[in-house]
């Protein structure tokens, strides 16, 4: 597939957007008490398929020694590495049933998502950075932190003040190949 | 679980974060081109696991009278019933697998719900708002517009001006039943 690396340069997105990135490394500073309540209402204001909030969050901050290094260890090695900066460690969980009728949610995984992505920009508002991660061990954050098997577990997270500048471009697929019209794979006319 | 229903009240987040929200009543005109470009160059930059952007979307503008008119068949009565008035209707697919490796991606869906998310909040800077609706047939999806099996249809939704004033409070879960620390269900410091 074709792909842009400037796409978003020749867009002019909301700057919370535009501003949102992963970066590999983290000031030595602890986000507040405060920063980290309005980060997580921020996720927690996210839209849901039928207003169900399917997403639980675990985090762990370095300040706790033992809970932060716990936390560390179920990431894949390749990230422990960079991730070791971080102050706040975490993972997202998706509840696979609805609760008021215990129904099977097939959005589960996905609202978490909604809520993680919600995150991400918010933290942009407050000066924070948010990196997703998918390499970690979803088995033993399981294990570790006891998620019941209601919950489907979602993806790892690294949070604090980034210690790296923004690189300059973002490496996109071309808009006409993500969106179509009238059928799969005709690309919508404001795409081309 | 207990609600709050003023956490966000409580809270100053974002305003693009805090006016995100789902109407059921749109204005009768259709965002221009321009405007849907950026709209989905916004989903497009969201953050996903090894950056495969598993997103697509397909779309109907009421424009195109016949194609519209498909859209809105996919979804459940109690949908279309007020989707009628959306000048743009679509879903959301996520790719299964990576693309550099074959390989089972089990954050698609995940990821696609990051994209729509961010979306949603893009929306807001443009003066639109996205609703997003898990109540379509996606069967139908698949079948009326071609989506290879290698994706999951994720969620519908509809884009437009809204014709109504956002309702004062969103009723979300209260935090402490969101964010745990140490372990499952333990309240973070912060959240309580």
């Amino acid at each position: 597939m074709s792909t842009s690396t400037s796409a978003a340069g020749k867009i002019r997105l909301h700057h919370l957007i535009d501003e949102r990135w992963s970066p590999r490394s983290f000031e030595d500073r602890e986000p507040a008490e405060s920063v980290l309540r309005e980060l997580f209402e921020g996720a927690n204001s996210s839209a849901s398929c039928f207003n169900e909030q399917p997403w639980r969050f675990v985090v762990a901050r370095k300040s706790m020694d033992a809970e932060w290094e716990r936390m560390l260890g179920i990431l894949v090695e390749k990230n422990a590495a960079w991730a070791r900066s971080a102050p706040v460690l975490g993972f997202s969980a998706g509840k696979k049933t609805f609760t008021h009728n215990g129904a099977a949610n097939r959005f589960g995984l996905h609202d978490a998502g909604m809520a993680l992505s919600t995150m991400m920009i918010e933290a942009v508002a407050l000066g924070l950075r948010v990196h997703g991660m998918g390499g970690f061990d979803a088995r033993k954050a399981r294990e570790l932190f006891h998620v019941p098997e209601d919950f489907e577990i979602g993806a790892a997270f690294a949070i604090g003040y980034s210690a790296e500048e923004q690189p300059p471009q973002r490496k996109r697929n071309a808009l006409e190949h993500v969106v179509f019209e009238g059928d799969w794979g005709r690309p919508a006319g404001f795409a081309r």
